[in-house]
């Protein structure tokens, strides 16, 4: 393992430093380092099981589909960090599948669900990360459920653009109408109305393409 | 503490069996039995962390409520469950609350907060069940996830009817069209209308306060 992995690794994983000499070493050897080209399905399905993803650069998206083909974004990930339902078969008692995709060209280093299950059970660190990660899913899932059930889609709009906007580090968003509706669960004519809605009070700016953020303030007082 | 009570939670923890006698002697200590009569909220929105509630009969129910006062059930425990977003508090990236309310008069073992987390960071075993209980929760809540925003209603209505005679062990339902809605997150009137619809088809039979399942082969065609 390159120097530059292993301190890459050592910074992301909290529990790195409480495992001993011989369980670092076990975890090099096992590990390695994936190129994701954008648009690659890690997991979703097809009972595939790889293991955990730590992403170094790039971006994922875990979504549901439902039998008519309908999506939600559940999440999304990010730099440093970890993708664990592409080992949802090394938990007990998760009786439901993601889609786990790559948004963005994307390098993740993977720790196999082989080798992770070889530690599940007998450290405590690495136990309590679990943990500590399957809290943090659980309330990324809830926010979207309370989200989607109880909150006004051009509320749910505004907080997606603003969100958006943040993960860009730009106002200016290159995403259709039909992948902004793709990740909210809804029909593209819904998102289509609500930005011209959005556009003629000026909030938002539409090109072919995407859409530009032009007030931000009154944007925020829907969110 | 009574034999009757040690047995009862030897039984149901299965990590007990793994814990050293002074761990065990400790949790006894610390453990008592609350009496909590039907339509007890013991959790919810004020802050209030008393601790992990492991069922010894009853029924419990576990529900998100949006500001505008609509409810969504998310799962009900029973006995043996261990309810644990009664504890929220002690559960780091933990970032949404939960209400919790008996449905049924309940009788439960509490396990305070400080209890718990004086465990929680030592030992492995009960490190790994909480990692299976916050799995179990998280599939109920995907579970309904998918319910709500992909399913039609009367597909859910049908779900709804036919776990409700699996929890009374009964055909004969005294559930009102209200507290239908109430656990589906709709209106009553969006009940009342398609139960119409099931006994016009010969599915139900419906009597004031309640509802008769007559049909359960052609019930389960919709499910």
């Amino acid at each position: 393992m390159r120097e530059i992995d292993r301190e890459f690794i050592e910074g992301a994983l909290p529990f790195w430093k409480e495992l001993r000499p011989e369980e670092k070493q076990r975890l090099e050897e096992g590990i390695s380092l994936r190129q994701l080209p954008a648009g690659t399905v890690i997991h979703g399905g097809t009972g595939d099981c790889d293991g955990l993803f730590l992403l170094r650069h790039g971006q994922v998206r875990v979504f549901i589909v439902s039998e008519g083909g309908k999506e939600i974004t559940l999440y999304r990930l990010f730099e440093r960090d970890i993708c664990i339902f592409s080992a949802s078969c090394a938990f007990k008692n998760i009786s439901f599948d993601v889609m786990v995709e790559t948004v963005k060209d994307t390098e993740a280093y993977l720790i196999p669900t082989w080798l992770y299950q070889e530690f599940q059970h007998k450290s405590l660190p690495i136990s309590e990360y679990t943990n500590q990660l399957m809290a943090s899913r659980f309330s990324d899932v809830m926010w979207i459920m309370e989200q989607t059930l109880f909150m006004s889609f051009d509320r749910r709009l505004a907080l997606f653009l603003l969100e958006q906007s943040n993960i860009e580090g730009s106002d200016r968003l290159p995403i259709t109408h039909d992948t902004i509706a793709r990740h909210m669960g809804t029909a593209r004519e819904v998102v289509t109305r609500m930005l011209k809605y959005f556009a003629a009070e000026g909030i938002v700016e539409l090109f072919r393409g995407g859409v530009v953020i032009k007030d931000r303030k009154k944007l925020l007082t829907y969110s």
